[in-house]
């Protein structure tokens, strides 16, 4: 067992996501040794993975080290590890690589994508909540054209040249505009050869509503532009199947395709050891308002694996960046207060709004007393991003990418680095 | 079988290389139905492999893709297929994804990595021909050092932190610099916990000086810059054995390693079904003044692939990209004059000149009539990859990497995207 002497209490933080991140930040001259696991040795800009997706961004730019971030944090220690198993009565976690142990456990492994138990569309349909798997799809749209060229029937043709996105939310929203432009600014340009009236890209969303949870005029004006973009928008929509060939809605619908992209749902990324107690619906874990897990003093779950009851959010709150933001940062606080015998603060989120881009010039913001839409929502959505993007390369880097693509209507990063496996459903592992 | 039905001849180009690229842009405007076959659907710019290796540049930065290159070339047809074989008696290419009919056939495969036969080594050892394997190697560089963080025992921790390069060629040179600089400016800092006295990076070359190709006045410098970079350098020596564990050279002397990087040598990327008679040494194939390959009189060799006896050159041409450059560009134009039934042109090489960097304000240039070294060779060598690289953004994109790299010392691509594993030598299949 790893046991590193010192005499300041052991924190440790499961996941390097913007929770964890922010937690580690927060504490850094405080009297607390902390360690970091990630199965990662990188923080991933979720926001913007389905750019790497379409080929707007390379994977590198939406990538942080994390042994960077932290060069100049004495408290700080990291490791590569995957968590097997946490063992609060002992206080440890077991990992990969060896035990650790804690004071205090702060669980920030945030959340994965939810197939609702649907094993045929968890094996056939493309997740993007990762960087592999934003490469994988990458691939997977780009061969599924190199194969339409070499495909003789008319129906196999159009199965290839059909992508069909699951889930309105932000992601299947932005991920759909995407695919759109991808269509009219580059693959119609990259494959003369084909016909793009074949080419449909589907978004399906299951209430009655894209952008639910944003304001109606967001959501209204979002189909708008997804339209406009030759988007194909089903609302209540239900995706019961999919077999690798035929995507069925409502029970009776259906649509031929070989790319489905899974943007319906996460859930809690869960660690075994845990009391099943605290777990509620979407396999999150309900904690009090200092975000300590019911039924234990010494274990803290923060972001999008957290559900806390607040007056304001008396059903939890959305998994966004911006709780698990709020969140790692007053944790860090009350672990002080804590560790000093202080009362903790109560968590209160402060809402700073939602957007979501669907593609050139086109956008839509919610803030608190102001909705709007269009080009300025669109340099509002950019601008907010590269605030967050972490360190000044990737920003510099993300800018001029999308000023090139701004002037160019052009994605260079199109790019097959692995192959991917339509056997397997995962890249070919021998890279050459 | 296919058949595309065109009045003109048609070229079969294998090999999206700087050769196959240069002929088939010089063949735009030319009576003439291209069709390039590569297994990757980019273009590898292989002078700056190892700066993804050694995390200065994102993969996507040296990548380009070739459709996008002959975008608005419509005698130009592109497939991502593996080429199985070719046969010359009936004129067609077979590959995985069908056979394709040629009145011409152009085999620019370039080079692969020679282990002359050692399988051991070819096992163990870490080659840099292709993105991928510059990403592995990337990853293991990383993953040693996470590894090195876990392991007790000191014997291992010194050989999972020692690299060997064998071969001081330019890319072996300037592999050994980067991972110097790495070392300097980066490692040590993101794994404060370990002791760096104990990282050693061995460069080692079989004959009496590095960088043998250049001027005795570049390989004394191109040493003496290493040598002071920390870089142990041993000429005269020959790595026979490598099983994972300690690289025996000179049949008696050893060194522990966890990271052996082999850029020993190359050989012709050869395919089957052409005649055994012009193959000569290196696995490259000999052809005529005219690129064409003894024996036939319809398939030609280009680049790193073709052997060639020139009056200036009468044992063969370098293997650099200004030979495949001007070999593509000259072949265009005989393929031309060959249809017109005019006389083809003798190639002849104009060398340029060759350089290497070593590292920050290092580098090496032999010019014809002038020889010189450090921080104007450096501004040199990067202007000329600058202007050789592919794409605008591209090069502007590598300009402020190095620019960024160049102030802050720092090197952000060291994301391990895809874990190296060590008992298959190949990259871990499933991608989370």
């Amino acid at each position: 067992m790893e046991n590193q002497k010192t005499q300041f209490p052991k924190v440790i933080i499961i996941g390097g996501g913007f929770g964890g991140l922010q937690l580690a930040k927060k504490l850094k001259n405080s009297a607390v040794e902390i360690l970091m696991l990630d199965r990662h040795n990188y923080h991933t800009f979720q926001p913007l993975l389905y750019q790497v997706a379409t080929g707007s961004l390379d994977s590198d730019s939406i990538a942080f080290p994390l042994r960077k971030i932290f060069q100049n944090q004495k408290n700080f220690n990291f490791r590569v590890a995957e968590v097997k198993r946490i063992n609060p009565d002992e206080q440890y976690v077991m990992t990969d690589i060896g035990n650790f142990e804690y004071d205090y456990l702060v669980l920030a492994t945030g959340s994965e994508t939810n197939f609702f138990g649907q094993k045929a569309i968890e094996h056939f349909s493309m997740p993007m909540k990762t960087i592999p798997e934003a490469l994988n799809l990458r691939s997977l749209i780009l061969q599924n054209f190199e194969d339409a060229l070499n495909e003789k029937n008319p129906e196999k043709k159009k199965a290839l040249m059909t992508f069909v996105v699951v889930g309105g939310g932000p992601t299947g929203v932005e991920t759909a505009g995407a695919l759109a432009e991808l269509k009219n600014h580059v693959l119609i340009r990259d494959y003369p050869e084909l016909d793009f009236h074949f080419m449909k890209i589907y978004l399906i969303e299951g209430t009655e509503r894209v952008l639910e949870p944003f304001s109606k005029q967001a959501s209204k004006k979002a189909k708008e532009f997804l339209q406009n973009m030759g988007v194909i928008v089903i609302e209540k929509a239900l995706v019961t199947q999919y077999d690798g060939e035929k995507v069925i809605y409502n029970n009776t619908e259906s649509i031929f395709t070989k790319g489905v992209i899974w943007s319906a749902g996460v859930k809690g990324a869960l660690i075994e050891g845990l009391d099943k107690a605290p777990i509620v619906r979407g396999g999150r874990i309900k904690t009090n308002n200092y975000n300590l897990v019911e039924g234990y003093e010494n274990v803290f779950a923060i972001g999008d694996l957290a559900y806390m009851e607040t007056p304001d959010w008396p059903h939890g709150h959305p998994g966004v960046a911006q709780v698990a933001i709020q969140q790692g940062q007053q944790l860090a606080n009350n672990l002080i207060r804590i560790i000093n015998q202080e009362v903790p603060k109560a968590f209160d989120y402060f809402d700073k709004g939602s957007m979501a881009t669907i593609g050139r010039n086109k956008a839509v913001v919610d803030l608190r007393f102001l909705k709007f839409q269009g080009f300025i929502a669109w340099l509002t959505w950019m601008f907010i991003h590269l605030l967050f993007l972490v360190g000044f390369k990737n920003k510099l880097i993300t800018l001029i990418n999308w000023i090139v693509t701004y002037f160019s209507h052009d994605r260079g990063s199109r790019v097959i680095l692995h192959k991917f496996n339509r056997q397997t459903m995962t890249e070919d592992s021998i890279a050459k």
